[in-house]
Order: structure tokens, then C-alpha cells, then sequence
């Protein structure tokens, strides 16, 4: 079979990003939509965008006459020469042989991609697809996309094992309320919030497991940092203990920021604006026990009984103190889950961190209860029932091993990377009680 | 804050493989589960094994008493220094100084991880983190692990950016009769089946996406090769057309049949014992249209009149025919859903490929509909709502570019790779119609 005249129609021979290590003289096809168009008599000057930048194409004759008839945002290919430039804000342009249009763009459009005409969020979700055209929403997401290949990578060179749990699973077991549910063939099905009792099964034989999925909560919350449907980066490592754990996450985080650095996204991090992003890549992230930051909020004017869980307004206090990152461990075993290992020293504590960013909690791990008749008691103080995790609990008489690990809120980690205020800006479809759509 | 005590008893220094590249009298800690024990009088032989493989370690004294109280399959630290052995099995062995148990198989146990005695796949799985402890059972998700970072790698090397679509969805507009309903704080919602929708509106400005995630059918089959929730890789790209993305996906699947090779996992392939792995890599896959196989049909006695799908007996024989691999293309353009293209050459045909092995469709492709009248035109010829597909129609008016894509069942791929004859095998916690736990 030969590819036929549509496949030769659409062959482009390169990328915008491309076009400046070319040649002068180089013939190039590239394809992507009209940002701009400028008609300055006898010579017209098109921006032709892709995801990867955007080339000045220059227009006369008949191709001008052309693209004076194209609405701005249509898809097209252009066919030309590069030419050195004398534009400031291109690197070098293309003479236009030939120009095809592809797809048309009807107009009026709901929101201006280009984003000279700003956009309230709501308009921009309704209206996704296009709301990309605009390089600074795009850039979001490429990130997005580099940052989980360097977080899945991170995991592969210590010898994680990637793993596909259920989202699909047959009990509510870790508390129903904010699990949603469903007819399953005659049974009732939940949709999975955490793959935490995998995960934990899983180490007895594949001693270290990571998954990055999305997991599902019904929780009736609307705020800048919830959402209903997340990507979670989850973690379980056989012989390591918590303080392991939160070695692995810091090295991890500082990746992230270090990457998000060098690939020129963001020279400063929201809340600190003495501390610039390499501050905190050279710097120990802050390990902050549970009962030094009650101390902490006593002298700050703000009492906390111990027991009682950190409100927002006492996070970003810490915040404020510790700037930016910072770990506070050894929580009340009480404010813990079940799975969580009591402390050693202190049988009240546990075992146990978060990793906080000023007052938006990134991660939770601990060390985790592999004892089975502690387990269950534990249950019992919990006031869940035994018989719901038979399945569960079973695994741990077959020689389940000491472990450790945590989950990362991935959509909480891009707001923090990306200095945006709302999850919804770093999430390309996001879910809340009131969106379900597009 | 100091590492405390349970840490220093944790920190093992090496996974199984790494000990045959140690010198002789080096100092170990190894941690793992005891697979075997052999006591002989004076010296006993403990087998310990790790995901990573199995160590012989040799035991005498009070670490032989010790060893014969600890019940098989308990999970234990073994602290020693290496030596050369007799053994055949092994390349060194560890002398044992001191054995610690972290905790102790409860027997009988529900299943054999050794395989000595062979279970059933349903027992199997009611105690699948046990099974995996069966070498030939892990090697089998550590190879998943593996074929999951290439396939990746492969697409971001193309420039294709990975997004996460939702998997919660507001409409069931490709047809709701197999999609898992619910209700989504007063209104329904569903469960995606296909990233489909989503990452056509996505190409629109990022030009060429991926996801690899996990998808819901609520279909009511019980096959050997159908899932409820199956992951599933899907692209979709602006400017090529399908068959730019059967020369991608013919690479990629190569790419992963040369791993399986190359790690050793498997020498030859169901049904083809003629053919090597090796082959099927160094040879194009047959490309077959549509009527081409209605003729081939034809000569082997099968009547097929054209417009019919191909049953699996029909895919069996050209599956013998041609070996393993083939794409089948040009599908009548009823046979395929709405969003897929008709071939220039003859409308009743579409711009459509499915890649079989045998009887097994692997992926499923094709030039997609951008022009959004004839979009609308097919939908009412499939009896669907246009209303329903509002927010989906109109981002073919925002200049939407010509584009192709395919999605490919990942767990029957790694059905074939792993030569197993049940989707089952090859995912841990496999959901069907009888099966939701554990």
C-alpha cells in the first residue's frame, strides 16, 4: 500500500522549536494555527504557533492575499524558505511558498487563547482545548508530563517496581463516607482512594512497589486544593523505616523543584520571596516533631492542645517560620490510620510525617504496622470492623516484612512548582462537586 | 533526630543479585523470605530469596537451632560473610554469624509460592501478594514494570507529552449500555472506557499526546481476554494519519518483543513455534486490508460477505496464515465508531487498522474525523445524540487539525509477550464479572 494524497498533504518536515538551527535557505512544511497576522501592505506577517514555539512567516502576492481570508487560530501548513530576520522576538523566518489551510476556526471564540483578553478560570475549563493554545497554560502541562517521567525514573534507578492495583475494589473498607459507589454485577462496588492496602500487600513479595494513578474521593469540599479525582504518586518499601522514606521524598522533591529551575519555568517560589528556588534545593528541608511545633505555635500566641489535629492557620504559621518545605513527624497515633506504626519511645506518637508546604500538605507516610494482632486492635480502637479486612489482614501471617512508605498529592506538587493558587489550574480536566464536564 | 533502634535493624546492604559480584569475605546483611531449609546433621542450607532473586546461605550451631524453629515463608534477616560453594545453584553462599526473624509465616498456608504444588488461578488470586513470592509469578510484573518504562520512553522520544484525562466522566456519549454508572453529588456520573474524546480535543494545541491508565467496561462477559478495568496506552496525534501510527506502533511493539527477549523471559511465542521472537522483530508485520481478508477467507472455506465483522474463528485462520502479528485495514466504515474517518478511495471503507496476534486484538486505530459537519453526519448515522456531544463538537470550530491515533490493550500485550493464555495472569488484581476482591 502507498500512502495516499492525505498522508503527503500532511507531511511536515519540522517543528517551530526546530527552525532556528536550520540552515539559511533550508526549505521547511511546518504545521500548527495562526496566532497573529499582520497585513502591512505588500508584505504580511503571519505567527504560526505549535506547542513547542512559534515562527514569523512572511506573506506576499497571492499567499498574502490568502491569508488575509483565514480566520486567526486556524490550523494550517506552511510551505517556505528560511530567511535570516530582523525581528527581535524571532531567531530567524520563513518566505512563504505555499499555505494550506486545514481546518478553519469559526468565530467568535469563547475565550482569546492568545491571552491579550483575560479569562476567569470557569471559561477557561468550559473551554480547554483552546485555553492550551495560550504557551503559558501549555507550558503548565509539558512540565507536567517532564516532572512524572523524572518522578517514575527517580523511583525505577532505587529499585521500585511499578504496579497497577484496582481502582475498582469490592469494600469500603477504610471508612465509606467518601467513597464513591456503584452497582458491580449485582454487588456494590467502590471507586479506590489510595492504593494503600495494596501497596502494603504488595511488599511481602516485590519488596519495593511505586504507582502513579488516579484515585477518587466523594468528599463534598469545594477549595483551591481538593479535588475528586487526583493523580497520587504512591510509594511502599519493604526494610525501610519512615525517616528512609522521607530521605527518598526530599531527594524527590528537590528534583522536581531543580528541574523546574533549569527548564526555566519559575525563578521564585510563592511565600518566600527571600528564599529563591535554589535556596531550597541546597538547603535540608526542616524535620519538625509533632511536640516542637506545639512549642513553636505557644511562643507564636497560638495554643494547640496535644491531640488536637494542625489547623490551616497554624500551618501556615509554621510556614511563615520555616519557609516553604518542611517535614513535621511523629504525629499522635491517634490522628494517624490504622496502618501506622505506634512510636517506639513514645507509644502515644507514632511513626509517622507529612511534608508540608506552608500550609498545603504534599505528602503522608509513616512506618507501618506489620505486627497482625496489633493491627487489629488498632482497628478496634479505630472502630472499624475486623471482618471487613480479611483479605487484608491475612496477608500479614505470611511473613509480612517491616515497610514503610507514602503518597504524594502530584496536582498539589505542580501548584506549588508552578506558584499557581487553584489545583484547577494544573489539572487539564479537573472534578469538583460542581464540574463533571467537559 | 537520630535513626532509632528498629532503623539500625532494618539496614540491610545488598538485594539477592548483587552478592556474586562481592568478593569473597565480604561482611552482608540480606533480608528476605525463607523459601527452603535443609538440615544435614551439623550444617543446615537455608534458601533466602528477595524479588531480585535467591541466596544459599549456610547455618551452624545455635543459627542452625534457631533456623529449624523458624517456619518457612517468615520473613528474616540474615547477617554473614560470602563464600565460595559447591552448590551448582548458586555462585557463592553466605556463612550465617547471626539470623533475626521480623516476622513468621502462620501455616498451613493457602497457597505454595515455591510452585512444588501448583494452584489454581482462582485460589492464585485470592492470594496473590503469596503468589508472587513464586519467582516465575514476579517476573512476569517486573517485566510489566520494564515494558511499561519503554513504551513511555518511546512516545516521549517522539514528542508525544503524557496527560491524565479523567477517568470520572458527566455523559455516556459513546453508547452508556457498558459504561459503570453512579451518582456524582446529585447528578450521574460514569466511569471512562477510553481516553477517545479527551485526547482528540488535547491535539487541538498539544500536537501529540499519551496516556497509559487504567479504563472501565461494564460489559457482562467472562472471557479469557476481556477485563471490567484493563489498562490501556493510547496516542493521538496531529498530521499523521494511520498509517504513520502502524509504522509507530509496529516499532513499539517490536521494542517490547526484542526486551522480552533480551531480559530472557520467553524464547518463542504461542501458536508460531516455526517463528522465533527473533523473526517476528526482524520482519515486517503483514499488512492485510479488509477485503484481502474476506478473499483469504474465502480461499480457506470461510465465507465472510463484506460488511460483516471478523469472528474469532476468521482471525484464528489468518492469525495462521500470516503468524502472529498483522494489521487488518480499511474497515467498512460501519464496522467502526463515529470519530473515525472514511477512506478517500472508497467512502464505504474507513482509514481504520487493528493489529492482531491470532485471534487477539491488540490495538485499534485510525485517521480520525476533524471535518465537525461530517462528525455530526456520522453520529446520526450511528443513531447518537448530537446534543450529547456539545462540548466535544465545538473544539472541532477552534481550527481542530487533522489527526490519528490508537489505543493498545496493555494486558494482552503482555498476554502474548509473558505467553500466557489468561488476561489474569498478567495483572495483579484482575476485575471481572465474578471477581472484585481482593
Amino acid at each position: 500500500m502507498t500512502p495516499n494524497k492525505f498522508k503527503k498533504l500532511l507531511t511536515r518536515t519540522h517543528f517551530s522549536k526546530d527552525l532556528k538551527n536550520l540552515q539559511i535557505g533550508s526549505d521547511v512544511r511546518v504545521a500548527g494555527w495562526i496566532e497573529d497576522f499582520r497585513d502591512i501592505g505588500k508584505l504580511g506577517f503571519l505567527t504560526l504557533r505549535d506547542v513547542t514555539g512559534a515562527i514569523q512567516s512572511v506573506l506576499l502576492g497571492p499567499n498574502l492575499e490568502k491569508a488575509k481570508t483565514i480566520p486567526r487560530q486556524s490550523s494550517i501548513l506552511v510551505v517556505g524558505t528560511i530567511k535570516p530576520t530582523k525581528s527581535r522576538e524571532f531567531e530567524v523566518e520563513v518566505s512563504v511558498k505555499e499555505i494550506h489551510v486545514y481546518s478553519e476556526a469559526i468565530h467568535s471564540l469563547p475565550i482569546d487563547p492568545t491571552g491579550r483578553i483575560e479569562s476567569n478560570l470557569d471559561n477557561r475549563l468550559d473551554s480547554r482545548a483552546l485555553d492550551l493554545r495560550n504557551p503559558k497554560i501549555s507550558k503548565i502541562f509539558v512540565l507536567r508530563s517532564q516532572l512524572l517521567k523524572i518522578i517514575r525514573d527517580f523511583f525505577i534507578l532505587r529499585g521500585f517496581i511499578e504496579v497497577n492495583t484496582p481502582k475498582i475494589i469490592g469494600s469500603a473498607s477504610e471508612g465509606g463516607s467518601n467513597l464513591f459507589s456503584f452497582d458491580y454485577f449485582k454487588r456494590k462496588g467502590y471507586l479506590a482512594q489510595s492504593p494503600q492496602l495494596y501497596k502494603e500487600q504488595l511488599i511481602l513479595s516485590l519488596d519495593r512497589v511505586f504507582e502513579i494513578a488516579p484515585f477518587f474521593r466523594a468528599e463534598n469540599s469545594h477549595t483551591v486544593r481538593h479535588l475528586n479525582e487526583f493523580l497520587s504518586v504512591d510509594i511502599e518499601a519493604a526494610y525501610l523505616d519512615y525517616f528512609d522514606i522521607m530521605d527518598i521524598i526530599e531527594e524527590l522533591v528537590k528534583l522536581t523543584l531543580k528541574h523546574t529551575i533549569e527548564s526555566g519555568y519559575h525563578a521564585d517560589l510563592p511565600n518566600s520571596e527571600s528564599k529563591s528556588f535554589l535556596d531550597v534545593v541546597s538547603s535540608p528541608f526542616p524535620r519538625l516533631s509533632y511536640e516542637q511545633c506545639l512549642k513553636d505555635l505557644g511562643e507564636m500566641d497560638e495554643k494547640v492542645n496535644f491531640g488536637d489535629d494542625l489547623l490551616d492557620s497554624s500551618l501556615r504559621k509554621l510556614g511563615e517560620k520555616y519557609n516553604s518545605f518542611y517535614f513535621i513527624t511523629n504525629w499522635p497515633l491517634d490522628l494517624k490510620p490504622f496502618y501506622i506504626h505506634e512510636n517506639d519511645e513514645n507509644p502515644l506518637l507514632s511513626k509517622s510525617f507529612d511534608l508540608q508546604y506552608g500550609y498545603l500538605e504534599l505528602v503522608s507516610g509513616g512506618t507501618r504496622q506489620h505486627d497482625v494482632s496489633k493491627l487489629k486492635h488498632r482497628l478496634q480502637d479505630q472502630g472499624l470492623s475486623i471482618d471487613s479486612f480479611t483479605n487484608h489482614l491475612k496477608t500479614f501471617e505470611w511473613g509480612m516484612p517491616p515497610h514503610s512508605g507514602c503518597g504524594l498529592g502530584f496536582d498539589r506538587l505542580m501548584m506549588v512548582l508552578s506558584n499557581l493558587p487553584n489545583i484547577r489550574e494544573v489539572v487539564l480536566y479537573p472534578r469538583d462537586t460542581s464540574r463533571i464536564s467537559p
